[in-house]
């Protein structure tokens, strides 16, 4: 998709409420631009610049955004409040937290009340939020739907090479070699 | 849509565990059928029909549909299972379950491994996940995301209203109505 | 407190994410007025109406207010929200909810970002709120402070009482006439 | 404020229930220092200097202060008793324990009775029962209040200078960064 | 034990925090007398008479008392006051509460610090308040010992009689008996 | 199989700590008669019956027992403790509890040390603990084995009539049924 | 067991959904092998191999397993989707996750619908899964059955030795000694 | 107290489930010996030893024992086995644990049936076990009593002087010697 100037626009944003969920969003930066999707990335927080917060929010349909993945811990408002503002599809991110290890971010994302959903994935689960944005392009995208099926091929070969090796060398060599990885 | 034959084809698929589900899928068919969003509701168990569900999965892209609606209970394995023979957005709806609330369901249906989302909404949150559906469908469908708007509008103006009529009677009063109306 | 036109202004906001919410923080409505306190008391919610709740936080303390009790439930995003656009203290109370018992709301109302606070009492309560948001203007106003100490004393009082009816007719039927007032 | 003998006297006592609670209450009196706000720090056990605590709590609006923060960890009675025995307002800080991760210390300080609030922060919110102790102050002092908006602004610059980093550094780049500081 | 008046002396105190308590601490009761042991009741709120519960938990060893149990519900602080301020072993009771069926209380009772044990029984485990108590009285009191032996044969035969009719019966017909039973 | 008098004797043997347990294990009982396989079903309490319930467990393999089912509830010691005293296999059901939903059966149950398992099926999971018990005794009687997989084929063909019936009546419909037959 | 072919043949499997889970499953293995029983090994995931996972799930009974042992962290659908597919009995073992310490794996494989049991052991139970097993193996082979009771003797004999060692060195010597070998 | 030979006999047992257990228990056992009291310590395992176990608890009252402590982890057997077994009072100390931090050891310890309570003390909680045996012997040991005073009265004097230190060299300076201590 192109902007009027010509240029390129990013179809996803990928917003975090500190920078220290950025560790947690970069798996869903890494596949998505391997996929040779634009992306906008953001910090943003709900509760310390809750203006930009809003205005990015309000702005980003008409920016040519098509997804938002959101990612927040704690009391994490970050991707509710932008999907309040926003008719397009948000995935929340939970992010662990160190005392609850993320079930508050979990129950603050997942449980948004009738009317405004949260696509929720897994806690820390940067990764498949990339991949569930891919698959939401994917629905009026073949390209990107094709992507998709090959990363699933490739996750699938590494299983079945994987236990192939286990087959060859046995558990209790696996097993050493996995030790040793670490 | 339209199939070959020339008959619509439905562009979002309902599926439940069992039929006890389908009081919590009800608000997701009743919102998109009012946004004139054709589906096919099915009963498919991940456990008692495994090879139904997979076939239905496997199938899914190539019969037109463009997401997946899945609601299960317990040890909710249908929105995940689905979500892995299929290139398709899933959206998983965690139901409520006598013992544990839904949070057996929630656990199974959220926690998904590396490479394969489910895009997971509140526990019994039927409603939201019709509107998630709505919302993926409306990346490319201007319609859908304007009747989006327009639904958000009325959820909007309903609390508008519900607030001055608080104003107007006082909190007293509103509360004997609201609870008179259970 | 008056405003310019003479007119006295409510210096606590009592607000909700919906009006389901009501009976929990009628208590804090009962006691504040008890106290002759003046109050405003709104339905606003994060999610449904996000820029009447912007509004009213960036507004509140120009308008007079010096404290804002916040009730919701289950991604209960309206009290922090509100506390991120005022510098008044923000009362939060978790609403209880279907599925989890408001402990999803009180993770969502409780577990705040370093900067932003938001004072929260127990799940459901709202007669709590309404008192700790009276001891906060009482820090600077003796009559409130009095009050208080006043409600405790009767607290008090009503516990003396009841231990004495206990000695008096033993626990037998003490326990009978418990069982009948319900 | 200042004692009949001309000293200033403090309007804020942080008290805990053991020293090992400093780390988790030391933000709150960073801030609160930071804010020219005189303390008194003391550490005063619920369960095993029962006495002195309950001397301290109902002399604690004799002597002048105007709130009282108290962290304490497991069955954390000591916001709560205080809270009992002064009409001043008492804000909880929930430590985080080596078995439970501040669950019980949470709940210990968050669910108390009907008449006797505790304003309760995050599991280890220190920092944010300094800056809720001084919005309450700051209801009645102006001064405070602004620093209060002055300390928003500075969190609010912070991330708005790391967003601007990260667009010119990347994520990849700002990732490093983070990872060196650590 | 008799006081020096020549009147026998209760050596167990039944507390609790309010008279909503009772139907959880009567089984406690109904055991203690069975065993022709003296009680004195109270209901002494933690948090509502703060001095009356500091005053009977300083006086109780002097009074002749030998054990106490507390039952309270929420953030309940009263079996773990009452065990700050006297040598005697406290018994504390969970008492459920509504939203957290009694998690709360649970957790305020169990997780004392070091140096104050509060000998913790089941949620709701009023009967086994008293039983404990009634064993550790046994502990110097044989006949006493020999009544819980007594109780415990009594439970025995229950279980043995209902076993055998079981058999006599089959489960199809004691099934039928036991749900008419309700 | 038949004793030595040419009687027959029971396979399986269905414990519980208390009768109020037998609602419970019914389907159980219901479902491995249905099969055939002659029971033998027990009230047996690791805490008011220990004796009676440890010469059960050192008898059972020598009566002719193949797998014993023992469902409690709470501090749900019965499984465990049989477990420990047999080496036949031990299926445990955690039996939901009025404070905790089964949480704290399912942990007991569940939770065994290294060297004593426990087969542990869902919360209230009785009909499970049947199956399971049969498919045990399947591993080595095809019989068995052809009966659970006809009683799959039931499930299965239940699922595709109702899946069938909602395709003809519509949701709408089926709804309806549903909640009348309530 | 042999196969046609005059191969022996294993009775028991052992899968698990990543190599990752292979030390979790590891003492299965050992403790199977040390008892003679040969097994088969397999990395299954039901998320990235699905279509292997059902095909060996269909295919376990004609190939002659007895009992199939699967472990899963997560979302763990692993053992649940097979013993849909199988009559075998299917032992769950439950990996311990980063986030959720394995209380989302815990719920997602023992939480199964009724008609479809998973034999649960505890959270990386994976020895208890492997004595299951032999345990399973051992209702129709003595020799399996009695290394089950060697196995249980020499662990009692060994609890025995430390109880022994405790009393001649007393706990302060035999704490040094424990320290000593970590 | 001494047994007929003229020997000491031990008036507490502390018991424990493996010989992990002892580093919970050992503060038990220093603190009980401090107050001279004489002690038998054992490793009892419930599934492991379970006729020693029962031996041991049978004969605990007729060989002089007054209290029972006893420590175990996960499915925690122990405590609620042996007061099954005995007229004692018996202490219960929930050991942690790896995946789940103590949570199961807690209830399965805690939440005993009707009729056969567990004295039941903080996860972890060794030290506390010991000084409510103390507390139990003290009923009717002056001795003991005064002893368990005077340790309350090191307790308090020790918060007292930290108390003091911290007046004295403010808190940035004692948190140093805090930190250092580590």
């Amino acid at each position: 998709m192109t902007s009027e100037d010509g240029k390129k626009i990013p179809l996803i944003a990928v917003v975090m409420g500190s920078d220290s969920d950025l560790p947690t969003l970069e798996p869903a930066i890494k596949v998505l631009e391997s996929f040779n999707l634009l992306l906008e990335i953001k910090i943003l927080s709900a509760h310390r610049t809750p203006k930009e917060m809003i205005l990015f929010a309000e702005e980003a349909k008409s920016k040519g955004f098509k997804v938002i993945i959101a990612g927040a811990g704690g009391a994490a408002h970050l991707p509710g409040m932008i999907a309040s503002l926003t008719p397009l599809p948000v995935i929340g991110v939970p992010v662990r937290t160190k005392a609850l290890s993320g079930i508050d971010s979990m129950f603050s994302i997942l449980q948004m009340p009738k009317g405004i959903p949260v696509a929720t994935v897994a806690i820390e689960g940067g990764l498949n939020a990339g991949l569930l944005a891919a698959q939401i392009i994917g629905v009026s995208d073949t390209t990107i739907q094709q992507k998709i099926s090959s990363y699933r091929k490739n996750l699938h070969d590494g299983v079945i090479s994987k236990d192939k090796l286990l087959h060859e060398i046995g558990a209790n060599e696996y097993l050493k070699k996995l030790l040793n990885k670490k």
